[in-house]
């Protein structure tokens, strides 16, 4: 079966298309500035490009445009969208209806919609995507696949804050966790690199990109995440200053008289490498001035590393041992110092690195020296392909 | 020489008399109620029990009481208040002003009111204990302890948070820590119950009580602690609710219609072991209701072991390993069932707990098994005596 992977931003919509019969990439595409002048549509299919701009005023036109795209005679890989068996759509939050992936009925969509003040910005653009998709695939089946629901699993001592008991009773105000499908992705391919079950690993996976989450996997679980209620905790991220002291933005607020929207806007948009840095949210640029003496990409660095260290430090002591740990996304893929700094001095819990097989970029690679007891894993993370897999498996069990 | 420790709120008192010969506390107060109806005053006298009701109308009427307490003829214990060498305050903010603690001169007193912007509760009573005791006392050399100075020596990675630069350096917003007074105490007998040199060990100290922090005290010195800006920030406490998602306020807020100032009060004074198990901030209730069955308490202590349990190990991280772990302040000191939980299921770091020595309140003792790797110590605190020591040290060092 062919699956179509759609994840649909407010103006944006990246998709890809899998052959799950060897599940490989037949094209991939992003239509960027729905709704806005500049509209635009990029494919490739291995090699092959193709871009076409032209003004996409709504989510339905960018659906006909993919798929126009994916049957094109020239840069298309489809004779037909009758080819496509399923879509799968990336939602980001799943609320605690969801502990796992669903296919797509009007009680989803209605959940769905539901926790939409989780996720404001993210899932009533998930949604117009899957209603876009329904429109103009109207018989294909469709599934939906939570950034969430990965952490499901966390027991309530992980996923409780040490708030009144009402706020999480009657607003559900909990921690939920993110990147759910990359932490699961990454922590089922290590197992399947060390040869042995999952059930028997504590793995921590360390998803770092422009936001970063880690995760505490015992057993094939999620007993741990650093995102919380909303994408904003955890360890520094590009432009999010993660974990702050609460108290610290009534301090800020009413000093600089911030509302608590304003106040926002900044920890999630002005903050992390970009606001400690004052250079840049990108991890390379960061970088790049810190090897140049550049003092505060220098203490950017510092605090994201050692952020990452103490999530590590952490979901050991949860899990009572660790016995692999995966970096994965653009920065742990990447990013060879980061991997070497955030492990440095960790001969203590038997973490030892071999610097040489650690000069590796986006490829799998067993990175630990041979002696070392925990094993240090790099994994390019495949999200899609947990999507398509997902999705395969739903509607062929639906069926 | 006898010195005289004062630790004013803002409507109260504590005193203590050191002599400094042999290290005793020759009486300690309480004056209550100062400035509001029902004002009293409560000294000891080793068994001795004294009591006063009387109203208070400020600092310097309380302090005039102290003094006549101490030099009372059947219940005092000098016979002249010209027996107190110096006086030592407890002041909570010292900023990054104070590296430790200091003669209290007018620039020291500008100081401590520059900082009360960070404690307006606090720092602004510790002034008016001062003042008033220098009113009354006029020729009497004082010296001011902070809890924030042993703190200081944090690296800017473990002191900053990832906002943008110029709140750290326009607004002095930065991670400062307390209990500092404590963390150093109980570091420095640690050291002296093994028998080895402060400066060659790496010790997590952990200040459990009313509020709680933990402390990583690397070569003597605090590398990392818990509580933040203010002391909101870190675990689960009696009232506070420890970490949460900075943007779990946003949602709060909106939902609730609630104000920062008011979400702050929610935080500081409806959460931690309170709001969770809807019971008591006494930690002694909690238990006792979570072994009766109550479930609520039971998730409170589930949050506040795990929560501590992930600061050992982020801390261990940080330094690389650990030697001792050191329990303190009411709850460490007697929660036996808190000390077995935090440290289940840490082989891994060679932690182990000798359950039977364990059992035991409020003394000092090594708990851990006689093949446990990393040494864990109770060890009550005695902020007072290192307030009387700074001070007689300052003293006889300016003359």
């Amino acid at each position: 079966m062919k699956i179509l992977i759609v994840n649909a931003g407010s103006s944006s919509l990246k998709y890809q298309l899998i052959d799950m019969e060897r599940e490989v990439t037949m094209a991939k595409g992003l239509v960027e500035r729905i709704g806005i002048p500049g509209g635009r549509l990029k494919q490739t299919r291995g090699e092959h490009k193709y871009e076409l701009d032209m003004h996409m005023p709504d989510h339905i036109e960018a659906c006909k445009q993919m798929l126009q795209a994916l049957v094109h005679e020239e840069h298309g890989v489809l004779n037909s969208m009758d080819e496509i068996g399923a879509v799968g759509h990336r939602v980001v939050h799943g609320g605690e209806h969801f502990t796992a992936s669903s296919l797509i009925d009007e009680d989803c969509l209605k959940a769905i919609e539901q926790n939409s003040s989780f996720a404001p910005l993210h899932n009533p653009a998930n949604l117009m995507g899957i209603r876009a998709t329904q429109m103009v695939m109207k018989d294909t089946p469709m599934v939906a696949v939570f950034d969430t629901s990965f952490h499901q699993s966390m027991p309530p001592k992980s996923f409780l804050y040490g708030m009144p008991m009402e706020y999480y009773t009657d607003l559900k105000v909990r921690r939920y966790g993110f990147h759910g499908t990359s932490h699961r992705y990454v922590s089922e391919r290590a197992a399947r690199m060390l040869g042995r079950d999952a059930k028997d690993l504590k793995i921590i996976t360390c998803h770092l990109g422009n936001g970063s989450s880690l995760c505490a996997v015992d057993g094939g679980k999620s007993v741990d995440t650093s995102m919380g209620l909303t994408p904003l905790e955890g360890v520094l991220m590009g432009t999010r200053s993660g974990n702050v002291d609460p108290a610290s933005l009534q301090y800020i607020m009413n000093h600089l008289h911030l509302d608590i929207n304003q106040m926002m806007d900044v920890l999630n948009k002005k903050s992390g490498l970009l606001g400690v840095s004052g250079l840049s949210s990108d991890m390379r640029d960061v970088e790049e001035a810190a090897a140049q003496g550049h003092q505060r990409a220098q203490i950017a660095l510092n605090l994201l590393h050692n952020g990452i260290k103490k999530y590590i430090g952490a979901y050991t002591a949860v899990m009572g041992g660790v016995d692999a740990i995966v970096f994965t996304a653009g920065i742990g893929e990447n990013s060879a110092e980061l991997r070497e700094r955030v492990l440095s001095n960790m001969e203590y819990l038997g973490v030892k690195l071999d610097k040489e097989k650690n000069q590796v970029r986006g490829k799998e690679r067993d990175v630990a020296a041979a002696d070392s007891k925990v094993r240090i894993l790099v994994i390019p993370t495949n999200e899609e392909l947990v999507i398509a897999r997902d999705t395969l498996a739903l509607v062929q069990g639906s069926k």
